[in-house]
C-alpha cells in the first residue's frame, strides 16, 4: 500500500533543525513562523517550479532534483541581498516512489542543511511531476539589491563563470556526440559541466556582501543578455523587448573579458563549434545562477572585497551607457550580432 | 507570438490594490513584504497545489478553477484564525491560452479583491496544468486555532453544510445520470451543488472570530472523519492511522445532527442512493472546505456568538471522549461502519 501524504513528510521531509523563528512546522493546516524583524527589515519572498522534462530532463538523479529545486530559490534571494529563512515545498509526483523520494529529500536536504533552512510545510499531491518551492529571506528594506538601481557609467559584473552549464545541457542532450567516447581525454571537464548544470551554486554570501556596494542586481538564471535586460529597464514590469531597452540604460559587454571556466575553455578547443554558437552558449542560454551586479566605478574596491569575503570570484564585463541597446563587443572591437539569441518561457 | 512571461503577469496579473505590506510586487527576483507584526504575533503559512484532472476536471471553467485555488488556500489560513496578508502564485501551462487566462485571473480576483490580498509574485511556467499558490496571515502566535487543542468532553461543531461538493462531484462525474434529464424538477438543485464544488466559501471570517473561543479547529478538505482524526491525534504528524487516533482522542458524531443543506436534502429524496452512500458522501468525501472544531461546553454560547458574527452557521456535531475510535451514532442510536470510507491521496 502506498504511502499517506503523512507517511511521506515523516519519512522523508522531517529533519531535527527547524530553526530559531519556526513556531509549528509541517502537520497542521498552517505553519506558525515568527520572523525575526528589526526595524526597517522586510521580507523578501521568491517561488520557483521546476517541470519535469521542461526545466530538467525526467531521468535526472532525483538528488540534483531537489538540490536545484532550492538552489534556483536561494539564487534569487542572493540576487535581493536577503538572508534565507525558511521555505515551503509543494511536491506533485505521478506516484509514491520511496527510492525517488529518498534521493530528491537527499539531494534537498544537502543544500537547506548548509544554510540551516527549515522545510516549514507545502503540500504533496498527485500529478505530472514538479516541484515549486516558495523560500522567504529577509533584508533591510532600503538596501535591498533590486533590479532597477543601475545608473549610466556603472560597471556590469558577473560572479563565478558562465557558460558551464548551457555545455552540460547540450552534453546531456546528445547534441555534442564527439566528446561520448570514453577514450575522449577531458572527460572529468564533461563531468564538471553536467555538474555546474545540476547543481549550481547560490551565490547566497556574496549577495550579502554586495549590500550598500552594488547599484543593482540580478541571477542570471534565462542568459546573461535576457537578464542584464531587465537590469536596463527602469521599473518592474515596464514595457520592453528582451534587448530592446527603450527608454531606458543600454550597455557595453566585452566579449573577451567574460569569465569562462578553464573546463568550458577545454571543451570550445576541442569542440567543432563556431564562434556564434560559443557565443550564444555563453550570452544566451539559461541556468548559470550566477549573479550579474552593478557599481559605480568608485565602489570597485569595494566590490572585491566583497567577492573576496564572498569567496566567489567577480570580474568586470562592461558598462551601462545611456539609452541604447545591449551590445557586445568582441577581441577585434567589432559588435556581435546579438539577434535572436534571447530566451522565452514560451 | 505567444506573450511572455512578463507580458501575462502585466496583462492577466496585475492590479491596482497592492495593500499596505507590497513594498515590491511581482517583476523582481523577490517580491519584498514588509509584515505588519506585532509583538506576540507571527506569520501563518499554507500551500496548496490543484492539478487538471485530479483537483478538478480539465473542462471546468478557468475562472472557477482559478477562484478555488485560492478559495482553499485561504481556508488553510480561516482554520488557525490567521488573517490573510499576501499570496503568490506558480502557474504551470501547458501554453499560452488568452481566453483560460483572462477567466482564470478574473475568478482568482474576485476572491483576492473580496480579502483586498495582494499577489506579491510567483512564477509562470510551461507543462501541464497546475496551480500552487503559497498563502501568508497574521495571528497571535499563542492564540492560533491548532490542530491539537482538543481536550475530552469538547464539543464538536461544524460550519455551513457537508456533502454539497462531493455529490456536486458525482454530478459532474456524470455518475448520477438519473439527473441529467432536462425536465428533472430540482435542477436548480443541481447547480447550487455544483457551485459549492468549483466555489467553496473560505470561513475567514469565522476562523478569526473562534480565536480565544476554540480549542482546536481544522478545515474539512478531505472530509469530515479523516480530518476530525487530525484532531484527535495529539501532535502534529504523530503516527496514526485515519481513524485510529491511537493513544489518544476518540469521538462520537451524531449522524442526524450532522448539516446538510435543503439543496441536499432534496437531491437525496429523488435519489436511489443507500443510506451507506448517503453516509459516504457526507462523512467521508472532500471539498466542503468547511471549519471543523471544537469548544468546551461552558463557551457554546461564545460559539453562537462567533458564529453570529462572521454570518456563518455552525452546528454541534459531537462531542471527544476519552481515546478511542472515531464513532458515528445514528438516529437508531446504532453505530454506523465507517470502515474504508476515509479518503487517501494516493
Amino acid at each position: 500500500m502506498p504511502l499517506s501524504e503523512f507517511a511521506i513528510i515523516k519519512q522523508y521531509f522531517q529533519r531535527d533543525f527547524k530553526g530559531d523563528s519556526v513556531i509549528l512546522g509541517p502537520g497542521d493546516d498552517c505553519a506558525l513562523v515568527k520572523t525575526p524583524f528589526k526595524e526597517g527589515q522586510c521580507q523578501a519572498l521568491s517561488m520557483d517550479t521546476l517541470v519535469a522534462g521542461v526545466h530538467f530532463p525526467v531521468d535526472t538523479n532525483p538528488a540534483d532534483v531537489g538540490y536545484k529545486s532550492l538552489a534556483v530559490n536561494l539564487s534569487d534571494l542572493a540576487a535581493m541581498g536577503a538572508k534565507p529563512i525558511w521555505f515551503s515545498l509543494a511536491l506533485t509526483l505521478p506516484d509514491v516512489d520511496a527510492d525517488w523520494l529518498a534521493l530528491f529529500s537527499s539531494g534537498l536536504y544537502s543544500l537547506a542543511e548548509q544554510y540551516e533552512l527549515p522545510l516549514i510545510g507545502g503540500d504533496i499531491t498527485k500529478g505530472p511531476l514538479s516541484i515549486t518551492i516558495q523560500i522567504a529571506g529577509v533584508v533591510e528594506s532600503s538596501l535591498a539589491l533590486r533590479r532597477d538601481g543601475a545608473k549610466e557609467g556603472d560597471k556590469i559584473f558577473v560572479s563565478g563563470a558562465l557558460g558551464d552549464a548551457a555545455v552540460g545541457l547540450t552534453l546531456l542532450n546528445g547534441s555534442a556526440p564527439e566528446f561520448s567516447a570514453p577514450s575522449y581525454r577531458h572527460r572529468d571537464n564533461l563531468k564538471y559541466l553536467k555538474a555546474r548544470l545540476d547543481r549550481p551554486s547560490p551565490r547566497v554570501s556574496l549577495g550579502l556582501e554586495l549590500i550598500n556596494v552594488a547599484s543593482s542586481c540580478i541571477d542570471v538564471s534565462d542568459g546573461l543578455l535576457a537578464d542584464l535586460s531587465h537590469l536596463c529597464g527602469r521599473g518592474s514590469l515596464s514595457d520592453r523587448s528582451s534587448l530592446g531597452c527603450k527608454g531606458s540604460l543600454g550597455t557595453e559587454i566585452y566579449f573577451e573579458q567574460l569569465p569562462l571556466s578553464a573546463e568550458l575553455r577545454a571543451y570550445f578547443e576541442d569542440s567543432q563549434l563556431s564562434e556564434l554558437e560559443k557565443a550564444k552558449l555563453v550570452l544566451a542560454s539559461g541556468d548559470d545562477y550566477e549573479l550579474c551586479f552593478s557599481a559605480p566605478e568608485e565602489r570597485r574596491e569595494e566590490v572585491a572585497a566583497a567577492a573576496s569575503k564572498a569567496g566567489v570570484p567577480v570580474t568586470l564585463i562592461g558598462k551601462f551607457t545611456e539609452a541604447g541597446s545591449i551590445r557586445c563587443i568582441d577581441a577585434n572591437g567589432e559588435m556581435l550580432d546579438l539577434q535572436h539569441l534571447g530566451f522565452r518561457h514560451f
